[in-house]
């Protein structure tokens, strides 16, 4: 399909080629395009922008992963298709930051497809390839993770993450840190810190945050649930003034 | 991946492993699945139930059907993949309603694999696979339709179908019924009675309503713009109430 930059869907038609390609590559799942629709509705409702309170929670994920003794970035399918470069710029502006692979539907093939993709990009040491740990708590290979990087870490960021890893990773003890976009979801409500953006807008947030908090960082306190009633609050408004307005095109 | 019937989203859970099998097989696109994401989210938010709203629509379709000239019903991949069986009962519902293959991503063996999987199902004679004439307006491929059928019909139910098909259809003076789940879409700004509810409800309501209208039946006027309305409504009393209540899983 050709795409010209005109057209007013522009990028949502490009993130959809390109997941569609990864998928014949076997970089994505079929469940991970079903996921992307779901998060493309969720980005609609919200008006495709990033909200001031999505805003101050990428502000405040870079000062807890600035903080953190041990953070991970956990990558699965969908982020490494879609966000390697942003994954990159985050490492690169968090000193220490472990970048791991992890899959819901994992193969080797698949664990080795996501680790190229990251390092094309230029993220470096990739954990994950061949796990060597597992979490408590949860079925069979969706347990698997590597000892040096989610096994050990304090601080997690879970871009797209499904809701039972996230709660074992919060009945842990780690402090988790996730991209959703659905402010409902059991991932949302189970983070410490829910961050309720488009994943590329996201991660690109944390790494321009991390780059300007110069002092040595200390952890602040995030309110969870009011960021989840602000995300609530922005899509019913959107929600009421759409309803007085002619469509956009889609 | 093994399912079980008590998993609490095993609905979707089913409906998801069916499309993404109809995707290796060639009968679905990578770009079905994505809108199938999106259909979910608006799914879940309008309570994955139809509401009465919606309920009003199935059957002013169904009046509108059996009171048409030349009724169609047009089916595309995703149809073809969740739907095939409730396409057939609509069909046996509503007397001399064609049935037409009309695929965004077009190619002649997807449109044979659509019309198998109808067949199958019990669809009898279906249109669309050999395309014999144009529809005005629409851009290669996409404007192909057959001749006995979109292409004459006075009625078209059109579901998930996209914008720019919805609003040529209208522009050629047919009475257009969508089924499409984002009361937002073009689409169900375009068409004349658009039913807000799932596919499979959607298609099932409209039959169940169909075989209970006995008498000789004259169309019924259909308030659209109050149906996106209500629609709208039922999410924003969701998303209040959903923020008041613990998590569903998800």
């Amino acid at each position: 399909m050709r795409l010209s930059p005109r057209h007013p869907r522009y990028r949502s038609l490009l993130v959809r080629a390109r997941l569609a390609e990864a998928m014949r590559t076997g970089l994505v799942v079929p469940e991970g395009l079903i996921a992307q629709g779901r998060a493309e509705a969720f980005d609609y409702l919200l008006g495709e922008r990033t909200s001031p309170s999505a805003r101050r929670a990428e502000r405040a994920a870079a000062v807890w992963l600035l903080a953190a003794q041990a953070p991970v970035l956990s990558v699965n399918g969908n982020v490494a298709a879609l966000a390697a470069a942003e994954v990159a710029a985050v490492q690169r502006a968090v000193p220490g930051l472990a970048v791991e692979v992890n899959l819901f539907h994992r193969t080797p093939a698949r664990a080795r497809a996501v680790a190229r993709a990251l390092r094309r990009a230029g993220v470096r040491r990739v954990l994950g390839v061949r796990p060597t740990a597992r979490l408590p708590g949860l079925p069979s290979d969706r347990a698997l993770v590597d000892a040096r990087g989610i096994a050990r870490a304090d601080v997690c960021l879970i871009p797209l993450e499904d809701g039972d890893r996230a709660e074992a990773l919060r009945r842990l003890g780690k402090r988790v840190i996730a991209i959703d976009l659905n402010p409902l979801s059991r991932t949302a409500v189970a983070a410490d810190l829910p961050i309720v953006d488009e994943l590329t807008r996201a991660l690109g947030g944390i790494a321009w945050e991390a780059r300007r908090t110069r002092r040595p960082a200390r952890p602040v306190r995030f309110d969870a649930p009011r960021a989840r009633a602000e995300a609530l609050g922005t899509i019913a408004r959107a929600l009421r003034r759409a309803s007085h307005r002619p469509p956009r095109r889609r």
